[in-house]
């Protein structure tokens, strides 16, 4: 729901090796589709590239362009991960967000992407 | 021992990914069976969801509804883990529950389930 | 709103002596009285004793004598403070409460008693 | 620039005390004016009350609308302390900020009101 | 070198399903035979119960038996572990004890326990 | 309830400093009088010498002398500041005693001494 | 020795209140001028504002400014203290410089400067 | 981008075992190609040696060699593991890069080198 | 480098089964060969022991044996090894030295043996 | 015990000003007198310098020269104190020593220097 146009890539620099790259987003927010309320949550994405990175600046903006977006946890995990997977083509990516509580329960959702899987 | 009518369902919104969703609710209290002293507990609730996923106001609701039942750990981790499954037919599911000194004997127990298993 | 009556008290081995003592408790519940939810603290007891001292197994007797009470945290800091005062009449006593978060928003209430004040 | 009228107050129990309440809201957010680019922080309440106590949900409610407001931190540390303070009008009140890191540098505020100063 | 006859063990509610519990009890102390000087442990006992599950009270009254044996680590981690196996008969059972520096070197001990091996 | 002729002292090195010694012991234990339970506790001493160093090893058996003892935290606490303040007649000493839970309450007590007060 | 002019400064929002403002800097490095390697510090700036407060940006770029500079420890402390204070005339201004270990030793640096002192 | 000539290597004193060594840097610091601000990461090397070892000091003056270069995250990480793995071939070497937030995004690349692959 | 003939054993209580020991010693120090600056570190021994164990005291004046030795991270740790597996003889063991910054970088070594290997 | 000449001192560059300097070297060793077992420590030095500050490269080299030192807790505290004030003149001194257990008993030592007192 987020403007997938806002992500932005640059070639691998080491595309014959597998590396792991991780990027932790404390600062996530969107708002809860039944209660109104604003939710919080840190994002944190590991992926191995493929041809192409994702580019920091970018990622920020598009993570910053849920702040007004009403959805659940297990939507937002699922799509995040599908609008970066489709962005920059990795062999591999996990997208995980961490809650700050609602109602007194914190959660936690895992979501992974395998090329060609 | 608690209502699980108050536990409440939605539709996974990506059933075609096993992606893990993980709730943990820092103030559960049941009451000791033998010494009616109450005992109070960290409850962690971590599935892979089939179907439906576990709404969370249902899910508190169900929890709370253990404050005033005498039960035994060994005996409500799995209660718990069965009511859970029974109410959103999850892949893969696992509770944990990590229960404050009794005796100056803190304890924790873990129990899993798995579809079709 | 808790029995005042399960408080007992035991003769200070050194009333000489101004020496401090602190008791904490982390498994208070009571209920709030508007939304009939349960809440959770930490209740932590520190007084100068005077000719007596608390016994351990009545307070905590007490303080278990709030889970169905449904009290505001301002009214219950303030009514443990004066219950406990009463009954061993220190030279000083503190409350704390620190209380999990509802709403998100986590508390901590301290109120303080003085001999004659 | 957030909406007062959403604070509400309820009689002290207990106002010939003078005790200390705090309450910590870890997930406020605001605007950049500069940049449009959001801030968060963690909001820490501190006051003794006078006749009245600021009630949870207002309080929650009041600083949810800064979601959407460009305000520099100096300029809503001290805005909230005069909206709470006329709110409940305190004996004393302390509002801390304490800001996630922007351009590398995080920054803590701590402004305090002092009935008939 | 403790009493066996202190430990009790009660049904276990759910012995179709393999789930793990564990206890932790940081209060053990003994003496150590060379020296005569005390030494003390947290000991933490993990298992999986076949037909019965192993009472809590019993068993901190077994592991409050040591506190006069002398007896070497090696030695008191695996007849805890003996002993306990002996009166629940589990599936399968860790004893790890973790004990506080002596002449400046702090030691754990890990020993278990497979049904049938 | 130990035996004060344990405790060994040394000519103070600097006697016309008022400089600060503490001595952190933390594997104390002794019984609870009423139910002949053990009790565990962190001992810490602190103090300004006057002519005389309390010696390590002296202090080390003098703490453990009180593993057979039934004695309540209020007595003990005050006990070994009387003692050690006998022994080394110090310009200033501190005991600190902090309790294990028992019955879900940790304790903790501080008492001081200070020369011709 | 950084360049001063970067400095910026805005209006006090609430010059008639005597708040403090603070501000962590975790990556400051400049080069030590007897054997030419780095050196990393984290800069903490507090201060009560007079009429201007200091812009975020403006400071990051003027600490950003020693990366090159052969200084002390004891110089840039100050340096920044009386850089920092000339360009937005505090109240009071703290700046704290905390320097990780060169040759085993870690060392914090703390001065202030007081309005008319 | 840094003199692969600084780095210097001792011949391995165990070499007919396969044993772990692990260095951890935790004061990198590079420019940022895009913006010219500086970047700081913690760098770890871990590797398994072959006929030789990195020797501590050249490998402190080649990390030391980025201070004023410009690279992406992706690029230096893969290149300090060429460079370190071209100068002591070992078995099998990991270089993982902890970076600092930028933008609020703090990033953690790991790039693995494995003899013959 | 040290005098093997201070490491004294003891028979294995449990011969039969394969549970694990673990040793921890934060006192290390040994001398620089190059620059003759001392080194420290933290040295953990674990091993499952075969007909013998490490009896501690000796392990400890072993390992102060090295305070004046000149030895590389490298050697040393595979020393410890090779010393310690010949004089109990284990079915495995690891040791890990864990060393204080040097030049900013600090380190850790891990070897292990395996009987017959 | 040390060789103060190793100590050196370089001008304040701000005597006008009272600022607090703090060195904190965690790798200090000396030894027992009595039982001739190694101690370790971690010194830490504060200062508010007069004309002189103290150089980092002799403190350490002075620190290390107590190495083969017999010297007790209490005399080696005021010793460092004595030395570094009498090195550099300071206008108020700290010195801390905190040292590692020895019989199960851990020590902080703290000693302060006054100009003129």
């Amino acid at each position: 729901m987020s403007d997938t146009s806002l992500l932005e890539t640059f070639p691998n620099p080491k595309p014959g090796r597998d590396y792991r790259i991780e990027h932790t987003f404390p600062e996530f927010t969107s708002v809860c589709p039944k209660t109104g309320q604003p939710d919080f949550a840190t994002v944190v994405v590991t992926y191995i590239a493929g041809e192409t990175c994702l580019e920091l600046k970018g990622l920020k903006l598009y993570l910053n362009g849920y702040r007004d977006e009403g959805v659940f946890y297990e939507k937002v995990t699922n799509l995040i991960l599908d609008d970066l997977a489709a962005a920059c083509k990795p062999r591999w990516m996990k997208v995980e967000t961490r809650w700050g509580a609602r109602g007194g329960i914190s959660s936690v959702l895992v979501a992974e992407y395998r090329e060609g899987a």
